[in-house]
């Protein structure tokens, strides 16, 4: 049978050769997760997706139903929610302590690849629900801790995020729900949120709303938010669901895609009766939400590379299958599979650069989190907490913008039927174009890369990134098979490291605002970058393995090997996918990171009358 | 109110200063269309657009519906129908002597944008009635035009083209529909055809289906297929609808975007009854319908560009409105319309850009048919024939990519509104995914200009339209305040040349496979350049009257005199567009064209095992 979501041997490759899973089990707090387990977790989870998860996907495109103010989720998620449940899969990476099953990050992501890619509106509900989870986990009482944290990591009850106002969106700053003290310490919060992803649902008995509002008398601004705990049933002391706590759904939005997770407006306190307690300290509720906002970040990126992983199994399979027209090189031999054809080869190759580079780079910044897990001292794991730090941004702005790339050629590989309903890609390039806008615009994920990433620490955090790109380059140039990459790779890594210092002085200087206008295509190369680092990584794990299995590394040797036997196909096809993106992506790179030096000012100086007339 | 669709201004602009339309009444052949007959046209052509057509937009997207054979469209169209039904608006570039208005080419392109803009889906039903007609006018016999042509111009009738079969998309060459001939000299036709728009409908009395079939006998392949007029009602000897054709809609495709047009599948002689007429020779049905094709080809490209201002227009109106967050030079006055940051200045220079860029280069092709239909000689025609030939695969092609990247960028200024239903920009998006695909998908745009526009008549063809933007760059020469920007696009002018050369010398060696999967970026590099092109061509019409109007070219002095002219403002606007795509765009298009010189070989020498395991 074909691959489906995504392709298993590439999935172990990242794991085991390149990010090194193997080892984890060396450490003591990872001793139980060798490769055989984690050989075993992926497998499940490869399973439960795609016999059971998947076939959900198409049927969640109907959407949800919103009746006398509940949400019915598509009727063939209770199952799959029952199923992902029973398999304890939202706290594979949680602290027993809480019904968590302490699992190395990178191992998770693997099976949540395979979960995302099945149905991503689906997961978004629990993903949402660990991120509140864990915001509770983090800044909450231990009363609050005990009163939700099992219930939410098992998935009995979920969470949620009520940041969104209708006029604050992307400025939290101006949000007017507040919150007004009562006597016994709760507080009373009135106020309307909009675009809530599972604000009202029917997969779980209680929803926790972790809410943002300002304290009756806080400063204005962004400065006066406070975070509380908002459950949609209050909770009884014993742990058990109390009364309504009078948050309403009171409608959910038509959207363009991602229809199987019901999108809610909320008011809260309508009748007076909707109660929250504080979540960390007053005032302080920016800081904390934007904690939980770092790992909903990285799951959009997950979403986005999982999304795209799947379009690129579908548009493979199809290409394959599909009959139509001539091999350009053999005309008298009748129509071929259109995985012959030039165009659709330049198309796939396009979307097998990106979703290797997405797998290896989300499952290296889930390899950096077990890095800082294991880390022996406070200096290391704030060297690495701030290369995630940089990293964030990439993995949500980046791969949600070419995974509307990814998709869109899926579209177009399979032609006139990529664009109905029938057939499974077109819901696919729906469902993600969201994730270039939710939880942070890509242009505000630019901003905070130029703005805050680059600068942190005087720039040694965003050196200590620039640091493991050297350090892969550097690994590369002991294998002369791909010299000519690694230096190509060079080439880019120092134009932009030299972009970063002048676009950041700008950001500093007089020019700030064409400097800003260029955050976009600087965080463009920043991701190409990471991207050639990947796939130029890979090379260098695949270079040397290639050359054992063939015998050679002279390319007519490699193809006559790799055309028989699978492993050496595999390894050449690494080879070749960092010669396409290096040799034929980065060249445009180069002629972006031009384009920002210039940091031309006429988008910025442009009077806002000359876009047009009203 | 703000200017909907399209910026009036702005098309004035190009029909009047750039592409001078007032001109064009000097000529016999035009003479009643002078300056105030066309202002009056586009007028006309705005009001009913705006009024009438789009608010069918949204109702449009609930889809049709398909019942016991018969197709429903969106109750809202019937309306519509009728008034662009009355006002002529179908046949306004035809002969007279078929009901047609004989306007210039260059006016209809400014109506056209408005109706196609306002509904694309509802236009798309006209556009291939069009097509349909003009091929019948071509190809038929005195008789078929009788019948049909005056019917199907005053939008009575409609028509299609049955091309795709499920086996025979991009391969027409496959079809297997047959025709046999009968006694009478008609044919009885069998075969089932997909992807029909307006297939079968509910607007029109009877529906006329230029139809592809293989004689009974004929070769194998292309050179086998012959043209059929295949009527949904028989027509009587005197002109009236007679009985049912047996034409059967089977099914109609749910789809990505485009609901509002039916997509059908077609069963044709199933009953043994279905009866057409040859038009043109035997066995020559493709090169016929190629001819229609090309009509057909830059109605997509007018379809993308139409969605794509009207998708401008309401991210900037949307832009001006929307108030979130504060001035990044200016933190301390409060918020402030997004258009006043940086990023969504990017994003809505981008779109003007290539909208601005696209709407010269779609009325420079209409001006094209316009040269040719006023030619002096036989040579004259022919080499403006050619350019249009050229420019065919850039309009379908460059533009309907440069279209979902438009729409992109409006659902992303929109921010989260962007993508839910409320709002517009989320169904432009949608609509226009298919304008890539259908006609010829952007693949087979893209072999069209490399395999027989660049190489046409021995390569004479490309100079002519090389040889046009030469022009255009000389004369932009003359304005010193443009001269550096006039020297860029010069340079990339002499790139492209040169890589047309060495990828056209490529495509007929032994590597036409890496020239191949080259074919559509090259497309893309020679976008960019008529892109430039055409901006720098404002520009250099713009700066001089701009410079009359401030006394200067000063830029300080300008921004002053622009602030309180609106005129300065639109022509400043013209300088800064073009400044935006030469200094910021054109250096990526300089580094896709150094990718395209390397022609990597690494996506066509990949094993197929490579690109993932099965």
């Amino acid at each position: 049978m074909a691959q489906l979501i995504a392709d298993r041997r590439d999935v172990d490759f990242v794991l085991f050769e390149q990010m090194e899973a193997g080892e984890l089990s060396k450490n003591k707090k990872f001793a139980e997760f060798d490769k055989k387990t984690i050989d075993l977790i992926v497998t499940e989870a490869r399973n439960l997706a795609i016999k059971e998860i998947l076939p959900t996907q198409k049927p969640g495109d109907e959407g949800c139903r919103l009746e006398n103010g509940k949400v019915m989720v598509p009727e063939s998620f209770h199952k799959i929610n029952k199923l992902y449940n029973e398999g304890e899969w939202l706290a594979m990476t949680d602290a027993p302590e809480w019904g968590g099953q302490g699992m190395p990050k990178l191992v998770s992501l693997a099976a949540n690849e395979y979960f995302h890619g099945a149905n991503a509106a689906f997961m978004l509900y629990h993903s949402l629900s660990h991120g509140a989870a864990k915001l509770i986990e983090t800044f909450g009482t231990d009363k609050q801790k005990e009163q939700v944290l099992e219930k939410m990591y098992s998935g009995k009850w979920s969470g949620t995020m009520l940041l969104t106002e209708a006029e604050a969106g992307s400025d939290l700053g101006a949000l007017t729900t507040t919150a007004k003290r009562n006597d016994d310490g709760t507080y009373s919060i009135t106020g309307s949120k909009i675009f809530i992803s599972g604000g009202e649902q029917d997969m779980v008995e209680n929803i926790i709303h972790p809410t943002l509002a300002r304290i009756e008398g806080a400063p204005e601004g962004s400065r006066g938010i406070s975070l509380f705990m908002v459950p949609k049933f209050r909770i009884n002391n014993d742990g058990s669901i109390g009364q309504f706590n009078d948050v309403v759904c009171t409608g959910i939005e038509e959207k363009m895609g991602l229809h199987g997770n019901a999108t809610c407006s909320l008011t809260l306190g309508s009748k007076g009766q909707c109660i929250g307690t504080l979540l960390g300290a007053e005032n302080k509720g920016l800081n904390a939400m934007f904690q939980m906002m770092n790992e909903a970040r990285q799951f959009v990126g997950l979403e986005g590379f999982a999304v795209s992983t799947s379009a690129y199994m579908y548009a493979l399979n199809y290409a394959r299958e599909r009959i139509q027209s001539k091999n350009i090189m053999k005309p008298k031999e009748g129509s071929v599979a259109i995985i012959q054809h030039p165009d659709v080869r330049r198309q796939l190759m396009t979307m097998k650069a990106y979703v290797d580079g997405m797998r290896s780079l989300i499952y290296y910044t889930g390899r950096c989190y077990d890095r800082m897990a294991l880390a022996q001292s406070d200096e290391e794991k704030k060297k690495i907490s701030g290369i995630i730090e940089v990293l964030t941004p990439i993995v949500k702005g980046y791969i949600s913008d070419r995974a509307l790339d990814v998709t869109s050629h899926a579209v177009q590989v399979y032609g006139g039927y990529g664009y109905i309903k029938e057939y499974p890609v077109e819901q696919l390039m729906r469902d993600c174009r969201i994730f270039m806008i939710y939880e942070g615009t890509n242009g505000i994920q630019a901003m905070d890369m130029l703005g805050r990433k680059l600068g942190m620490n005087n720039g040694k955090t965003f050196m200590d990134f620039l640091g493991e790109i050297r350090t892969g380059i550097n690994n590369s140039k002991e294998i002369p098979a791909i010299s000519e990459l690694s230096q190509k790779v060079d080439d880019v890594f120092n134009k932009v490291s030299e972009v970063a210092l002048t676009l950041g002085k700008k950001a500093m200087s007089e020019k700030v605002e064409c400097a800003y206008a260029f955050a976009h295509p600087f965080l463009e190369v920043i991701g190409d970058l990471t991207m050639s680092w990947m796939l130029l990584w890979r090379a260098t794990v695949a270079a040397p393995k290639l050359e054992k299995l063939a015998g050679t590394l002279n390319p007519k040797d490699i193809i006559a090997k790799a055309s028989q036997n699978k492993e050496a196909a595999f390894y050449d096809g690494q080879l070749k996918t960092a010669q396409f993106f290096i040799k034929t992506i980065l060249p445009i790179t180069m002629g972006k990171l031009n384009s920002i030096e210039t940091t031309d000012g006429a988008a910025v100086e442009m009077l806002d009358a000359s876009f047009g007339s009203k």
